[in-house]
């Protein structure tokens, strides 16, 4: 297939000829070949143009928490609405393993049959920045598809959660119940990136949930996350804007599911109007294209002949204090400078 | 004077050589000129099999909390029980204004002349990666000339904390007792790199530096800073280790600044024994390697001309959404590539 007629079959394909050409285009895109990448970048280019229409949603929390379950009944409920709903996974497990805690093939099987859904599970192998670019990528190729709403899930681990809150819309943390009989369960990081905070599983003791979701919402103002003045209701004065919130919910009986939807509408209408999306998206373009630049410098670095040839020798001495950190720095650089 | 020489006056000198040496060596470690750089870096790797020996403290705190009346008082203190003190200091804001929040001349009025002390201010321009790089570097000059406690301070503002805290042996977080009613006004990321809090100018309101004193303990558990069972009392277990504290004192009265100082003893006492303190100098050192190797990458690759020329269309096409971020980044990477 040429490189126009893939653009094509992605964008107006029907159901079944554009489903192949997303996989095909995915997998052009994660593709470690030169001349894919190559193919890759036109590829990108010709269908950003169609993308940025999709509401991007991440979703985090530790195994267990029911995340496909949740994503499965959501997905289920927005095809009901109209949408159609893509699903992508960055699971930090498949950067060391190749393994995968998300990989579960029976996951979302009335969601994944569906043909208004899409689902891709994490690429297999790279560093974290690596994965997050090809899910990035694959994320765009699912909006010119017309897919929007795009679901970015991933476990509560490592640094998947900053890379997932860097590339979408809104972050939405899941919690069990007993999350607030230990707070320190709660990583303060992560609290910061989350624009909502779900608890799951609310039905198996309403008591815990309760508690749960006071106890989160008043670590939150703690730490200033939210207005002190600021309940659930959302600001009403002239500068509206979102506070994050904490709710409460049952995907397995899909009780609160559609109360959850209507949170993220109000976050989309209040931060669309506001103009703090735009910025939001803009700022990730930015930060992302720094990134891999920054992880394309190192990379090259760590690979030039004459740095690969110092760096042991200067990295012991370095750590046994016989060699100042930037004289090893310097000489390093000068070492990268000089051409094999 | 040859180097050599220099370095002969910095380790061996007589009072008031050796204080003009070690002005001279800071100088050169912080000229820009390509030849005394290379100086620079000779006359470390001389001085360094002489460093590491001083115990190296980071203190940090916002405007008004009383930083040089706490580290003049401590300073003398120290002073008194036989100790030689150099205090260096970080400016955040001489990064950007090259004015000085800390650069006040009637500072520390008693230390600065005395003969056992050595006070030196923030380096006054670069970026804030490159006045911690001088600051690590004059810390070592300081550490050859045979001052044995190091106190880098800084003000609670932007990055310089974690500078900090990534240079010396223990960071102390100082703060004003009325901190408890407002705990948005202690960063968490702040308090993650406290080993100390102390809440100084206790004596103006008793009651507020002990609610202050509870509620930054309870902070502090509430995240896993310290262990929920742990009180002010030290791990006694088999695994001997330091766990954050949060003391009260008056610099202004001179009170509690032996608590102080036989806290950072015990704190030494401890992490010594357990070998964290040798991983956190080793780790340092790497980590300030690599960071200075990120900077030397980053700055070449702005100062390229191709990058020069191609990054502020790409930067606007990426930010209007027009190519995606991993495609400029290519771009750009491919464009160092091709020497100019």
């Amino acid at each position: 297939m040429s490189q126009s007629a893939l653009v094509d079959a992605v964008l107006h394909g029907g159901a079944s000829v554009q489903r192949r050409a997303i996989a095909k285009a995915i997998t052009l895109l994660e593709s470690t070949r030169a001349d894919h990448r190559a193919q890759a970048d036109e590829l990108l280019t010709a269908l950003l143009p169609h993308t940025g229409k999709a509401f991007r949603l991440g979703i985090s929390g530790v195994p267990g928490v029911g995340k496909s379950t949740f994503i499965e009944v959501l997905g289920l409920y927005l095809i009901e609405q109209g949408h159609r709903v893509a699903v992508l996974t960055i699971d930090p497990s498949s950067t060391v393993s190749g393994g995968s805690i998300l990989g579960d093939k029976t996951r979302m099987e009335k969601l994944s049959v569906h043909e208004r859904a899409y689902i891709r599970p994490s690429p297999s192998s790279g560093t974290l920045g690596g994965v997050a670019e090809k899910t990035r990528e694959a994320m765009l190729v699912c909006e010119a598809a017309g897919y929007d709403v795009v679901i970015v899930e991933t476990v509560g681990v490592g640094q998947s959660e900053t890379a997932v809150a860097g590339m979408t819309d809104m972050f939405v943390l899941m919690q069990l119940p007993n999350a607030g009989d230990d707070l320190q369960a709660i990583k303060k990081g992560v609290m910061e990136l989350a624009d909502l905070v779900v608890i799951n599983k609310a039905d198996l003791d309403a008591d815990a949930a309760r508690r749960a979701q006071a106890q989160i919402m008043s670590a939150m103002r703690l730490f200033g996350l939210v207005n002190h003045a600021m309940g659930h209701a959302q600001a009403q004065g002239p500068d509206k804007q979102w506070h994050p919130q904490v709710i409460q919910l049952s995907a397995l009986h899909g009780k609160g599911v559609a109360e959850f939807w209507a949170a993220v509408t109000q976050y989309q209408a209040l931060q669309g109007a506001n103009g703090r999306l735009a910025a939001r998206r803009q700022h990730q373009a930015l930060a992302w294209m720094w990134e891999r630049i920054d992880a394309g410098l190192k990379q090259a670095f760590r690979q030039h002949p004459q740095v690969r040839e110092l760096l042991p020798q200067l990295t012991r001495e370095v750590a046994e204090g016989r060699l100042a950190a930037s004289t090893a720095a310097r000489n390093l650089l000068a070492a990268q400078d000089r051409r094999a």
